[in-house]
């Protein structure tokens, strides 16, 4: 099946802003055994959205359409298409029912221009949104037989929400589910390290295709196969191999993991940071149920609030520095105190551009990790020299690993 | 001038890989007043090239191409729009020096299959490659007048490289026509009503080309135009219009603007918050230079955290739910005075999926923000009932535009 992706909105051409939604589609596609064959990027100009529209229906059996869905005067991918092959655009009850509730629920009622997404082609299945006001669509015009059109929003959560709700249930049932996949998340090994230790043992394993992604905060194997036994056995084998770096597999990722390693064990976290800014807090926080683990944390990013938060002697701060690993042991000691939790995690560190003043010329790139538990403290530095983004994840990554490893008593 | 982007490799097709360079280069472009029309990714699969290079000198004027000029059998760029325009390939006594002095730098020889990367279509210009091997082709091929074809290296060293030594001043020479564009960021409306406030205005400055972007935490306003006059006329319009919802102009965004407003008056703040988890925090120190301002943070996740991290009045938790008006304000309140900060912003909330088992029943998607500063202290209530991440997004947006408005002292 020749699939492609299309998708819309001016600012994927003139800001700073890529396309992440056929990236993501792209992976969801691979576990279908599927693939694009084409994308593109297109702004909200009727005549180049019609030019692109024609040519994908030519060559392609799938388009993927996101963007263009939203209530405003430039949103016109439903407009166009219904245009381009022919069919009126009728309102659609339920949906428009959707959007009053939708606007309800935040005591407002919409302004006449949301109706407008209410709009379905005729001859189209409309797929409700459960997490905005826009519906997507899918639409195998009678005019084309063989083509599939679908339209999905261009906001990530609500195009990932109605993938899975209706774009992926329908592919699987046409039968074009064919090959399974592996997840093997490793935490605290980089990757070029990582696809050197495990090159012999994918070789072993030589009749999957594998893939090795590496994020930020942790790197992925993938494997993809046809047969769910071959992956059974790699993902024994690969446990077995990779020990305490193997974090989970599946669909989990390290916060998922930690927080899950000391709600099974009915303990409680605390996080004080410095350079990372709240960025591991909000990772913990995005994980419904985390309330259970997570009691809190402090973003002491001045030196007075290591004083004042986490109760940091000002002559140690005086002594060693804001990012050192004294202090960051004392910002995990003084909060693990205050908020009485059996674990708290500590993170200093300079991500740049410029030195922190007070961090004693401790480079670009340096951060410290401490770890405060049940059994006792331990401290490390590391070095990644990048870009303050690249810092501030690596240490999200770094720590959170490093954190599990004391959990797990290594 | 009609410009597009094509980016070659299969990479781009199936994995994370995202196409950065085109990105990239719209930022140049920009920087010289023009835009992209269209961007494509396609694989190695020559059909598929063939295909994208006929459609592409049908509709632009300018096509820059990125990748498939390296030395393996699937790079095949040059080749393919050879073939396409009927030029033969030849090999460039020059490129073929570079290539092997590029390798003597490195000790080696370089394998015969490199020389690939020094054959030129004949009348087509070769662009010399100092940071790499492959060099770039600019191409104004006789048989299609006011056509310019580009070919880059997919390396992004390579690729800026040749950019900026040889495109970029072949493009200023000709002196193109130029598009600016306008930036309007606005806070506190949701799209679809300033859609509705601005359409008539919008007409008005109908000569410009509109786009609405809403991002979770700021929308967007976005003109282009070739005459800066009318872009200026339109920012002091809408400006006037909008007044302070208007948040700033240009490439900075909502958080940018209230580290500014608060560095431009010499005062300090400290965030409070509960249900972002630490998502405030990290968004401004996620700035260059936020420290000047943010003294720090806590993320007051539980009751305990709220009463020993913000002192806040265990009998209020207790009678006013920790998701309340009240609470919120005493976390504002409570970690000024400890961080003796000038401003304070708290926001406590119910993001979901489960209600706050202490939150008294605040339904999900309720938030509130309260402040704290210098002029005294308020608070607001919010209800943005969707999935757990979009409440804590657009928690942060609201905030800190309500903060923004209490120090604009509206």
């Amino acid at each position: 099946m020749r699939i492609e992706a299309i998708a819309i909105g001016t600012e994927l051409l003139t800001t700073r802003r890529t396309d992440t939604n056929s990236v993501w589609l792209g992976e969801r596609l691979a576990g279908l055994g599927l693939a694009f064959h084409r994308k593109t990027c297109v702004g909200d100009d009727p005549d180049d959205l019609k030019s692109v529209f024609a040519e994908a229906l030519t060559r392609s059996e799938l388009i993927i359409c996101t963007g263009g869905l939203g209530p405003t005067f430039d949103d016109v991918t439903k407009e166009l298409w219904a245009e381009h092959l022919g069919a009126e655009l009728t309102e659609h009850p339920q949906v428009k029912a959707d959007i009053v509730e939708f606007f309800a629920r935040r005591g407002r009622t919409p302004p006449s221009t949301n109706f407008k997404q209410a709009l379905v082609p005729v001859g189209a299945e409309a797929l409700r949104n459960a997490v905005g006001s826009a519906p997507g669509i899918w639409w195998e015009p009678a005019s084309h037989p063989g083509r599939t059109v679908v339209m999905l929003p261009g906001v990530p959560r609500e195009m990932k929400h109605l993938w899975e709700s209706a774009v992926e249930p329908r592919l699987k049932a046409r039968g074009d589910q064919a090959v399974h996949t592996l997840r093997l998340v490793v935490g605290g090994v980089p990757e070029s390290f990582l696809d050197e230790r495990t090159a012999s043992l994918r070789q072993r394993h030589g009749g999957l295709e594998w893939t090795i992604l590496s994020a930020l905060t942790q790197v992925e194997l993938l494997a993809r196969g046809r047969d769910p036994e071959a992956l059974e056995a790699a993902r024994r084998d690969f446990a077995a191999f990779l020990g305490t770096d193997l974090v989970c597999t599946g669909p989990e990722n390290l916060e998922d993991t930690v927080l899950a390693l000391l709600q099974a064990r009915r303990q409680s976290l605390a996080v004080a940071e410095s350079m990372p800014g709240g960025l591991i807090c909000s990772r913990l926080a995005a994980i419904p149920g985390c309330s259970r683990v997570l009691r809190g944390g402090a973003v002491a990013y001045s030196a007075a609030a290591k004083r004042l938060l986490c109760e940091v002697d000002a002559g140690l701060l005086e002594a060693e520095g804001t990012v050192s690993e004294a202090v960051t042991l004392a910002l995990a000691r003084g909060l693990r105190s205050r908020l009485a939790t059996d674990w708290a995690l500590g993170v200093t560190g300079n991500a740049g551009p410029e030195a922190d003043p007070e961090g004693k010329g401790a480079p670009v790139g340096t951060f410290f990790v401490a770890v405060c538990g049940p059994a006792g403290e331990c401290a490390a530095r590391y070095a990644f020299p990048t870009d303050r983004a690249g810092v501030q994840l690596r240490s999200v990554g770094w720590a959170l690993d490093f954190l599990r490893r004391r959990i797990l008593g290594t």
